[in-house]
């Protein structure tokens, strides 16, 4: 394993650190946002693209690619970043939140998950060996723990049972991992529920691994219980070690957990609401597909110096996406990720400064003050819900909805 | 009008030449393709994609773009250049074409053509001079004079009546144009009766105009029959004029074209094909969704140095293809765009040393060689028909369909 992560600056006055991530594909700073690729690519860009905007590290998922085009096929192509031609670093999930949120007819069992494609039907079993395996088959940089994500209005009961048995998927992960090619992060779960997430964490840390994460967030519940969630929780994870808040969130979301110490993040909000024409810039969102932008020759954003704001006024891009046409989806997506790619280089800088309390709070006033939150804007498509990556595909849900 | 050609030389053992148009947006070397940008945007790629690949001029269609987003709106914000950020040159067709291939409840009279769009069913007028008009507003550097593109199983009487009518069209175009901001290209119809081609080319040539077109191929007719038509007509086309072969066609229709000395060309073939997971490469055409390529590490065409040959293997296309990644559509479309440049570049050098003839038999050999024909290969989606361009958007004809 050729995974080391430093811990370089901590913020005077807050929670928030920068580090470095050394993988086998380069370094990535922290704190970072991974954009989602999925399927072996992030909707709507190219690895050209990508390389551009200065992204370190993508994230694939195991659940899609073991189905399409299946892992052993990407191991025979030379894994998975020659597959896609992509040099650096990649993160892969393990295929456990999509269990939850895509397949069909899922059973859990202490084995494993049992389940049926969502593409065409057929049965799997999805074991923890079987999770390290396909993404070592995978040639993953970080591999993820399988995890049970359990509905979170399940009873105690259940919910007791089920961080318990997660916990034994991560003892078995370990031993199938044995400090393989990639580095293995363990996931705690636990919802809302602080007394369960601090035992579930303990538990979870207490298993030597190269890092971790808090999965369960962002699934349904309101932004400032999550928030103060992770303000309490984050915390409590391993100083050397990078902590890594899956599936979340928007701009004011991810500012809120570097304040309290995360270090990594992947969400598919940035390229999904590109899709449907939904920009964030540094005066808050923007809905390409109001009428109000047809005549407007100002770029989207007159503060971001991306390719499409660079190039493009906001008539042209409301005319795209008003023809249907494709090249919208592209340059929405290229100026959401430059977006989220920027935040973090700002967050990154200002916790170098000593500063970082009053960038969030900057953040804050920016993202959250003028525009109405995701979903309420006039004439927009269904926006989609925060989340974990790899949801399910062509459905968007409300912020709320907890299956994305 | 800032607009002159100069032919450069001419192939010592065909009719074919090579020349270069100065337009008010840079110079264009010709024999050309022009890549189809019908709604202010070349499906699937974006205006840097294009710069890289050397595009010097795009076509848009003043159907579509006087529907959808007004010319008045484009003119307001600047012009088609400023508007889509497309530095080079630009010809847009009239919309002639359009109203026989995509309008509902068109009647053609003497004034012009009245027509229902498509996108919402209002009314529309467009005369000879309201068509220059548009294309003037979008700043188009060549117009094309409106035309009437008569069924081509029309009676011989009302093929002729329409010719003679396209013909006062044209007188009417060339005094609403009056030499103005772009250059006014005439088209001759005439489908495949050489009489009436040769009468109608000669009534158009009549009138003093800066280049000259041949529209009504490729509407049906099988290729041989279109290629022996141009052999005729195109060498009775102004010698000293840019000669313009609308809607055509696949590499073999090009290379014949141009032996009979035609110097610009516009078609959806590539694109469209593109997107459909077809591509053109040396070794003939491919088929990217078929299964045969889910294990294959070589790029689509090993000859070719475009940034998708370059970068990308047939397997990880075959992929984005079968999960409907939208970057299998960009991908696709750079290949083909670029092998279709290419072809126009090593024409024109081939042309420039004298040996264009067996160029023409290279290309003959190498695309029509090895692959079936369009439309046969098996596992792909119905084949676009070669037509001119902006026919009926998300529907694909069959080679021999007579509306695209």
């Amino acid at each position: 394993m050729s995974f080391r992560f430093e811990v370089l600056h901590r913020d005077a006055g807050t929670g928030a650190r920068i580090g470095r991530m050394h993988t086998g594909h380069g370094t990535v700073e922290t704190p970072v946002f991974m954009p989602v690729g999925t399927q072996a690519t992030v909707k709507a860009v190219g690895q050209d693209d990508l390389q551009a905007l200065g992204a370190e590290i993508l994230l694939g998922n195991t659940y899609h690619l073991m189905l399409r085009p299946g892992e052993a096929l990407v191991q025979r192509l030379g894994g998975l970043h020659r597959f896609m031609a992509w040099p650096r670093a990649i993160i892969t999930d393990s295929g456990g939140y999509q269990v939850y949120s895509l397949a069909q007819s899922r059973r859990i069992t202490e084995e494993g998950a049992t389940f049926q494609s969502h593409l065409d039907g057929s049965q799997h079993v999805l074991t923890p060996e079987r999770a390290v395996a396909i993404q070592e088959a995978l040639g993953a940089d970080i591999l993820m723990a399988l995890d049970e994500c359990p509905p979170s209005r399940s009873e105690r009961a259940y919910l007791e049972e089920s961080l318990a048995r997660t916990t034994r998927w991560l003892r078995r992960c370990a031993r199938a991992w044995k400090g393989g090619s990639g580095a293995l992060f363990g996931i705690a779960q636990g919802g809302l529920d602080l007394g369960l997430r601090r035992r579930h964490l303990e538990e979870v840390c207490a298993i030597d691994l190269p890092g971790y994460a808090l999965g369960g967030y962002s699934v349904g519940e309101r932004p400032e219980e999550m928030q103060a969630s992770v303000a309490e929780v984050a915390p409590l994870m391993p100083e050397d070690r990078p902590r890594y808040l899956m599936g979340v969130g928007t701009p004011v979301d991810l500012m809120q957990a570097v304040a309290a110490g995360i270090d990594m993040f992947d969400c598919v909000l940035p390229t999904r609401c590109a899709r449907n024409g939904l920009l964030f810039t540094h005066q808050g969102r923007l809905n390409l597909r109001n009428a109000v932008h047809a005549r407007d020759e100002s770029p989207p954003d007159a503060r971001c110096d991306c390719y499409t704001c660079r190039t493009h006024s906001r008539a042209y891009l409301r005319h795209l996406f008003a023809a249907d046409e494709l090249l919208a989806l592209r340059l929405a997506t290229l100026h959401n990720l430059h977006h989220y790619l920027s935040l973090m280089r700002g967050a990154r800088e200002a916790i170098a400064e000593d500063r970082f309390a009053a960038f969030v709070a900057d953040v804050r006033e920016r993202e959250g003050g003028r525009a109405p939150p995701l979903g309420d804007e006039p004439g927009a498509d269904p926006p989609p819900a925060r989340g974990r990556a790899g949801g399910q595909p062509g459905r968007t849900g409300t912020r709320g909805k907890r299956r994305e």
